[in-house]
């Protein structure tokens, strides 16, 4: 391995602990609180989860811990898609377990969930994570989407927990993986395996969150690494002014992250897809929206801006829910007759006659590449690939095309000229910032706090974040306490509530307070790249949606 | 304005001079070295000339300089695309002017060169210059893209000047910029307009490069920053171990940036237009060159991996050349024809036919959406807009159908998912690196030193840059002495020589030893963020390609 000279220099950073976990092992006590509950639909959750539902909080605190220190073998699985800060879940964990009792061994399954049912994996040495710590990327086990929910699944990791001695296994993933920890510490249980089950949040989308999760790892890096970007393009566009840039940025469930951008960068324009879907804005009602910033800056000369969009825009517009859902209908209806249509023109003519007039006028509205975008690639299951619709070339050439009719009204006399970005997975893999190295590690470090406190289907929780490492708080929180019952591929499934963007949380209404200044006026701010070493003040902050959030 | 966290710490940040010029202005003295001559063709540079060809090379050293204290009216422009560091520029030039002499008056013109022609000027200020210091972007006046060519240009740059009574002017900009600089200063000198200009080297692309100009500036930061993002895709591939990412990096006329970026990151595939130009490679060996690391590297089991591609990769692939260069033809002799044809489908087949059989068996094999970026926009003369193609998406398509081939043949049995990068904007107001804030200010700093010592034509030039900035040695270099004759539009130009990737240059040949194990293996380095604070080794690096140059 080739080490850029910031790899060997974060090696040697020592992550933060909250000071309650600085203490050793022995004087240490996991203080039970409140009994908790579930989120919603209680009766439901309860029946599913007969063992493990309705356990009280954990907050670890000072005290003597005369406990008889057992030897712990502990797996460790990396779910779903990459956060920076993974890594430090992973080293603080085996820092815990080894402090405790250096026999412990830590098991890492390789590839994501399915490396334990498939028993691939490795046992972490001291040299192996060392070459890790602090760095982005989940390739110290690799990462994979594979969902554990069916019986045999739990029978398999069973049986491999049983093989390796495994008593624990820690989750890190979103809210899906935490759903399926919680789901597997009630199997584990109720089939008295043996094996605890403790999941740690992890997204940079930052749609995991509550009020007992303030923010799942790695969002705190990819925003800064997305707004870093932001503002380098907003400093462009105001030296050269000659370019409105569009940015979609990745969330595509929920628009956290373009959100928390807006908030660090000052932008133009920011397309919130919660706000548009409450407000059931069509396409063109968009598009008259972000043209409305275009010809005001251009009537003070300023012929450049920029814009962000969620990656999810699309599915919160009404009008094209309802297309996608219409064309995924007719392509489920007339596969075979639209499959052997050859050229894409062609199939853009057989949609054209099937949709129902209403789609059809959406559908119309659309550039020739989006339409062909829609009905081109499809998923295994048939369905229009949503993540493939080009959404930041969508919104600009709508706005072109009202800013060609607002020209000819007389009632525009600029120049657009559009430039196009997607971020994504320019983010997922930073070096985590020193916030995220702390977070992380102290959740793995407090992951393991919570096994040889016997928990199970307990979620590792860091709390009090916005203030320095030494005042944060250490405990657990049942994930039942966050489920509620939701229709997931018709069915009636025990998940997660995701967290969308609340329009009146104090993020959102901060920004909907600043934005009409933003939208005409240069307001642009540059956050420039993450530091890790240097003035506290440039180094230890977290976001500004968090901040916003804790402030009184 | 808002300032971000960082930005209000790089205010405090001081730009480290050479040793030389932080002594006190009567301490300076301006040797003058050997006489000059140009690169080639020296008699027409000579003749072109008359008044400023073969001065001497200067080098500022220790001295007792008893020149009197003439007050200096000094007016700066920055031409071109943007380059982190130009703000340094003028603060170094700005702090020298002033303490060389407090009535000294810096001028600046907005928006590029027009702004001399056109007399938009703003008078710097100590608060003003200070809301600039070691930030990104052009914005402190913009820049633009005229250039100074014309007797009538010139004659109103003069009056401009008398008008303000300025004695000289700095222009900060690329290769085609300090020609004209050259050219101005020649004008100026002619006809005794008692106004020195001084050119400062700018450019991110890095073709601004020679014996005397070891790097121009923007180059590190910029490709810093690419760097940044290629190494975190690079380990989100490694991470998720399922998608090949073709990433093009700007760079049109030479492939500097990605040969450093590469160097940085140890990508799996990195094209050099240089090398495809004088292999005469055609689209398809490209494609089996690509190819050949997707199978090897799938035979291990890895269906992931990064490829870098210059932005002006399909201007140096000799078929694609003529390919172009045969639709600029057409559309020259048949524009009416072609225009009146509405769809684009149909313009294709109305290309399709025009075209000669060599040209249309290239046009053929490219995906359905460059044929069309190929005819669809055109620049302001009718001619194909090459930076408009997709060429990242090009590679990947000519890649996939290759595989397929390869598939039926039974000699591959991966998975291809390719996802598309392009970098550019991204870098080019970043925050300066250290490297490029010292340099920047050193070189606007030096630049006044050139004017105190009467030099008119020069670039300032700062040397000796892998070394520490102690070490670096200051002084001025005729521009005429990089200049040779060029064929441009028709015309005999003198031309500051554009320097390409030398492929028997030393960064060169140390990529080609090691491409052939990066292709099939995962060597990948992770450079992270550009770090402002903390260790030397990681802050105060300058690029790859430099210390190799400048190593035995």
């Amino acid at each position: 391995m080739n080490h850029s000279p910031l790899q060997t220099a974060r090696y040697s950073y020592e992550p933060k602990l909250p000071m309650i976990l600085r203490s050793a092992m022995n004087e240490i006590i996991a203080v039970e609180g409140q009994a908790t509950t579930s989120a919603a639909d209680q009766d439901k959750i309860k029946a599913l989860f007969p063992n493990t539902f309705g356990q009280k909080e954990i907050s670890f605190q000072k005290g003597e811990n005369n406990a008889e220190v057992k030897k712990n073998v502990v797996g460790v699985i990396l779910s779903g898609g990459q956060a920076p800060g993974g890594h430090n879940v992973v080293s603080g964990l085996y820092d815990a377990l080894k402090k405790a009792n250096p026999e412990n061994q830590l098991i890492g399954f390789l590839g994501g969930p399915s490396g334990l049912t498939d028993d691939k994996y490795l046992t972490f040495t001291d040299e192996y994570i060392n070459e890790f710590r602090n760095t982005g990327g989940f390739d110290i086990i690799g990462s994979g989407r594979t969902k554990l929910e069916t019986k045999e699944q739990f029978q398999k990791a069973a049986e491999v927990c049983k093989k390796h001695n495994i008593n624990a296994i820690v989750i890190i993933g979103g809210d899906d993986s935490n759903t399926n920890a919680a789901v597997l510490a009630e199997y584990f249980k109720a089939n008295n395996c043996g094996v605890q089950v403790i999941g740690c949040p992890k997204t940079i989308d930052g749609d995991l969150k509550n009020d007992d999760i303030e923010i799942s790892f790695g969002f705190d890096t990819a925003t800064k690494t997305f707004a870093e970007l932001i503002g380098n393009i907003e400093r462009d566009a105001n030296s050269a002014k000659k370019y409105w840039h569009f940015i979609k940025l990745m969330g595509r469930s929920a628009s956290h992250i373009a959100l928390e951008c807006a908030l660090e960068t000052q932008p133009n324009v920011c397309l919130i897809s919660e706000e548009i879907e409450k407000n059931a804005m069509s396409l063109s009602q968009i598009a008259d929206y972000v043209a409305s910033s275009v010809v005001k800056r251009a009537e003070k000369g300023m012929n450049f801006g920029v814009v962000l969009i969620p990656e999810g825009l699309v599915e919160f517009v009404p009008e094209v829910k309802s297309l996608i859902a219409e064309i995924n209908d007719i392509l489920a209806a007339k596969g075979d007759e639209f499959n052997a249509i050859e050229s894409i023109k062609d199939k853009i003519v057989f949609m054209n006659k099937n949709l129902s007039a209403e789609s059809l006028s959406v559908y119309s509205i659309l550039p020739e590449g989006i339409q062909e975008q829609m009905i081109a690639d499809r998923d295994p299951h048939g369905n229009v690939q949503v993540s493939k619709i080009e959404s930041e070339k969508l919104v600009s050439s709508l706005v072109e095309a009202r800013l060609k009719e607002l020209k000819k009204e007389g009632k525009y006399d600029g120049k657009f000229n559009a430039l196009h970005h997607f971020f994504g997975y320019e983010g997922r893999c930073a070096f985590p910032s020193n916030f995220d190295s702390d977070y992380c590690y102290s959740l793995g470090y407090n992951a393991f706090m919570l096994i040889q406190a016997g928990c199970t289907g307990y979620l590792s929780s860091i709390r009090n974040l916005s203030k320095p490492a030494t005042e944060w708080k250490a405990g657990g929180m049942p994930i039942t306490k966050m489920m509620n019952i939701e229709r997931r591929h018709g069915e009636d499934k025990p998940v997660i509530k995701k967290a969308l963007v609340e329009l009146d949380g104090k993020p959102f209404k901060y920004f909907a307070e600043n934005r009409d200044v933003w939208a005409v006026d240069t307001c642009y701010t540059f956050p420039g790249a993450i530091q890790y070493y240097g003035p506290e003040s440039v180094c230890d902050l977290t976001t500004v949606t968090l901040k916003l959030e804790q402030s009184n």
